[in-house]
């Protein structure tokens, strides 16, 4: 497959809406105010399992043919990736193989297990994930479907996109995060196509910013092993996203630690919802109300509300 | 004003759509399977002012002509009603003033100020209330709106019903929470004429079972002081919103602390979303699965998202 256009894009859509939420818009005037913009939050946290994820995760699994499924599918993944493909491989009926890092979180691997994919425990390092992986590959002979680095992933993951900008027409800008890019490109590539006008911006941590030294160098510049609180994206964009976010988004915006947690509690307390430090990246990126912003139209893109309630950010447990 | 009828409630929708959020309609399959019934909440925690208030208050003040409400309005509430009326005064461009006892919390107290209401302190006893609203009211030439106790009140509540029923038809059953009654009683008169078909029941603490002992003795027996964590559950039915419950609400179901809290933190966990103990008391009346709701489509009216997240039901703050 090619990359992604806006026909894939549609036709992942025709392809998955039958299993997931078209998630709400919210508005909330009292972000407004504090942006000095008009933000329309494209709520994929309020997605099944929590994140936009299951998008891609659907869409690859349902574009795979009978015989390239036959044996399952299987991806290592320490995050809401590996709940995703567990719940399309469930809607599927096909087998799922989850590598996942001894250390992951106990909330993450019941998630994956009550989905009813098998779980193959490995130590937590890249290197010790891909060896599992492909030692499950070959010793069941599942389909290897990538956390991001995938075009059918990519086309699932613009799919929140294409809602959006149906929904709201003549936005100016959409703020996506950015950490191994499935979501940003996706994105990227939808709002090109879709609404020609729109710009795409990207949001990440000052701690991970692979993303924006990679489009600054123009070339890949992965990170290792950063540490910011925004768990989902602690990855490095990969060969296939990185191309399409050179050539399709506008600019990536670094925000710090504070910034992100602060803009997560703000979405608690102004909008009710439960997002995740990633899902806050796009407003941190707003909230210091720079110039480009005031008084566009802007679309965020809220990737998921997967926490552990008993370790908040601003909490004592942290 | 009688007691408000379909044409009532509608025309509380019209008088006030512009202002309000149409809230959006959730579903959640695990919580389905918990509960053995297909569950769609409409979600007041994500109306303006986190709760549903804002219908009845905006309906109320916006019912008012030139003459009624030229020297503003006033109330006396602790909790959501002070900061709906404050801002749907706002938008009416008349003054409010909010009676509150002076151990409400700061937050709230913020919210209230932020909209630009004036804050009068009192005790914190319902005498000393009741002695500075006359005060006030005399002093001023304020109208009174009442929390829920007022048609107009209830009229409005029941628009969030009344578009519940218009988003999803053919429902079983909806459950509402109840305290001082305004939103469970309109829910009942919205849904008896809009779907006749569908039952009403309300949900309200044991530790605060007034409309419980109320329905069961056939006359208003109010609870003094009570200290459920369901803190906009805490008041008793009043004279106008007992009787229209009694005449359209099948049933009240009480629900200990315990399956409150649960229930709260299943919806944080599961649906992502910010919900107030008194918003999840109907669904810890569906969780023990009983006989009656199975198989069942049941809307759940979620009444609010105003928490302290410093100080959250399961944390160590509480």
């Amino acid at each position: 497959m090619d990359r992604p256009s806006l026909i894939d894009i549609r036709g992942a859509l025709k392809r998955i809406e039958s299993f997931i939420h078209c998630t709400p818009v919210l508005t909330c005037s009292t972000l407004n105010n504090m942006c000095g913009a008009e933000l329309f939050f494209k709520c994929e946290n309020l997605q099944k399992g929590g994140a936009f994820k299951i998008r891609g995760a659907a869409n690859a699994v349902f574009s795979l043919d009978e015989k390239e499924i036959a044996r399952g599918v299987v991806t290592h993944s320490s995050g809401n990736h590996a709940a995703a493909l567990a719940l399309a491989a469930r809607w599927r009926e096909v087998r799922a193989y989850v590598v996942m890092p001894d250390n992951a979180s106990t909330v993450k691997k019941n998630a994956v297990a009550d989905y009813g994919a098998e779980i193959i425990p490995c130590e937590p390092t890249l290197e010790a994930r891909e060896e599992m992986l492909a030692k499950v590959q070959e010793g069941t002979g599942a389909y290897f479907i990538h956390p991001y680095n995938d075009y059918q992933v990519i086309a699932g993951q613009g799919t929140a996109a294409l809602e959006l900008c149906r929904e709201i027409p003549g936005l100016d800008v959409v703020v996506a995060p950015v950490g191994g890019g499935g979501l940003l490109s996706g994105t990227a590539l939808a709002v090109s196509e879709a609404s020609p006008g729109t710009l795409v911006v990207g949001a990440e941590p000052e701690m991970a910013d692979d993303a924006y030294r990679s489009l600054k160098a123009g070339r890949l510049i992965p990170v290792q092993n950063p540490q910011t609180v925004a768990d989902g994206l602690r990855t490095s964009l990969g060969n296939l996203t990185f191309p399409i976010i050179r050539d399709h988004v506008q600019e990536i915006i670094t925000v710090t630690e504070k910034a992100i947690v602060e803009a997560m509690r703000l979405m608690w307390e102004r909008m009710k919802i439960v997002v995740e430090p990633s899902g806050a990246a796009p407003l941190a990126a707003l909230l210091p109300k720079s110039e480009k912003f005031l008084g566009k139209r802007v679309g965020i893109i809220v990737s998921g509300g997967n926490v552990d309630l008993d370790r908040l950010p601003w909490g004592d447990g942290f």
